[in-house]
């Protein structure tokens, strides 16, 4: 199984043209694009997503990772071997939470190149046919780094990281950190709750969500439409 | 085949999340996306489109149905087959019309759980899972019900009930019920036609859609930017 | 292989259903959807986008292209055979460029209807099953035209013709035509750069972007919020 993490957006033609280089490499494999709007120009917030989405990645898949403002430019392409599994994507700090939160780590830099490589595509031209490559089993191309790249960032990201289509925001916090006090968010208090129905309709309220990262949820409304909730906005745990 | 219909959007991890799930039980089994946008919060306006667009799904296709805003809620997970058609869901309303008009119907409360199962994600957890093992034939985990729970709702909505890419507006109502003199909305008749050619540009009309429901259009235009044309408005059959 | 190109949109039940109607007549074949938002009522704009995109599409892929307001009016049917690769599509003027393009042209009439055909969706009643018989080798059902229709367009369209989901801004003209000097749209000259690092944050730049189309974009921003840039806008090389 190949699955796509990336910024690429649901429209447009990018995600496609990503599958059809995977398709043409490798027409039968399972491909699950398993987000598309990540946070775009920002992979600081996409990296905390990224690591709450991928727990449930099987680990015998290879993940695709585009978050990748700096494309074109100087940044390595990386190769990723994290507790068995394997991701390919920029070294721009995406992995910086899963190789945190991984027991075995093996780096690699791709030092493969396709027949041809696009300057502002490498999604298509060089993550998605080396993902194919490495679901095949083939490991050549790669050159293994002593140590990865690390950046200064915290274990968990007190922050909104992405609003959903439902209007929810979701946190970079593990839903372990939090206590019965619920979040701070400015001045006011968002209280805890298990789900939409254990708080009357439109009250707000965070609980874990399905990716067990702490959410600010409304029942029956749209957390996205209260003030102050937007993309980057910092909350506390209370 | 599975064939997927719900309100998660084309965007975000819930369609890719739902498909990760599936692909990892049953990695060739195909998979179809029928619909990503139902309209949110509302099982009822969801049901009418579900009754029309389930027309088409090859018989022995599994569809995993998920509107389902009362999850974590005390709503049954329900299993149906209707005329030798599975269908897996919520018992929220969502197949009250296809049972209605089904022949043959046997429903089933699934007592199966998996090992996870989340408060808010039962479409991933609960219901992409038990589709695998349907269309796998297996039908063990499941709580035969003499009677599904009926709503008293119409046969047919007459209301709008979605608004497409084009703008179009997509009644409840099949198009066998449309007589020649057209739609009444509001003060105003929206007359029949054929279809867009048939009709002057600019000018509203009502036709038979492709899935054999009434719908609003503009023949070059959006009908959703008509006074009144928004989810819920009621129409009358002339 | 079958690859679509649609102005359907990622969200509603078009492309659901156009995949479903190939699924269930060809349930293992790879179905790649290359875009899904062409712009919509403006075949001449989604003509020069498609063939921009086909030069990537493998020559045994049949493509499914439907940008297609005329649907349920007189345009025919087509089946295309451009330097070995099948297209279908309406008979528009949505292959102009790549019948431009191509060395061996053969062109063929769909004479072949499907069981039930609706009066307004072409894309899933035949388009998509004629795909399945192309790519199954079934050439039946197609009545060969001498010479194909042709419109008076130009080789490259100077317009813009797509805006991305990162705001950029995407036009008809081949790259290999863009001088050191940029491109003029109004009283405004954008200058030409390899790629977005090569300019200061803010600015403004043309390019060949990753679809050999000469592109405006601005590095870290939105080109689609400055003045002047929307579809149809014309560009000028300097």
């Amino acid at each position: 199984m190949i699955v796509t993490f990336t910024d690429f957006g649901a429209q447009g033609p990018y995600l496609g043209q990503m599958e059809m280089a995977i398709r043409r490499l490798a027409p039968t494999v399972p491909v699950v694009h398993l987000l598309a709007d990540a946070p775009m120009f920002d992979p600081r917030a996409a990296a905390y997503l990224l690591a709450a989405l991928a727990v449930d990645v099987p680990h015998d898949a290879v993940m695709a990772c585009v978050v990748d403002p700096g494309v074109g430019g100087s940044r390595a392409p990386l190769a990723l071997r994290l507790d068995g599994r394997w991701l390919v994507g920029p070294d721009n700090g995406l992995f910086e939470p899963l190789i945190r939160r991984a027991v075995e780590v093996e780096a690699f830099e791709i030092a493969w190149r396709p027949d041809r490589l696009s300057a502002t595509f490498h999604g298509r031209d060089l993550f998605a046919p080396m993902a194919v490559r490495l679901a095949g089993g083939d490991v050549s191309g790669l050159r293994p780094v002593a140590t990865p790249r690390r950046l200064d960032w915290p274990d968990d990201l007190a922050r909104i990281i992405y609003l959903d289509h439902y209007g929810n925001a979701w946190t970079g916090l593990r839903a372990s950190l939090l206590t019965d006090a619920g979040l701070a968010l400015g001045d006011s208090t968002i209280p805890r709750a298990r789900t939409f129905g254990d708080v009357p309709k439109g009250r707000a309220f965070c609980y874990e969500n399905s990716s067990s990262l702490v959410e600010i949820a409304v029942n029956g409304g749209r957390a996205s439409e209260l003030p102050g909730i937007e993309l980057g906005t910092i909350v506390t745990i209370c």
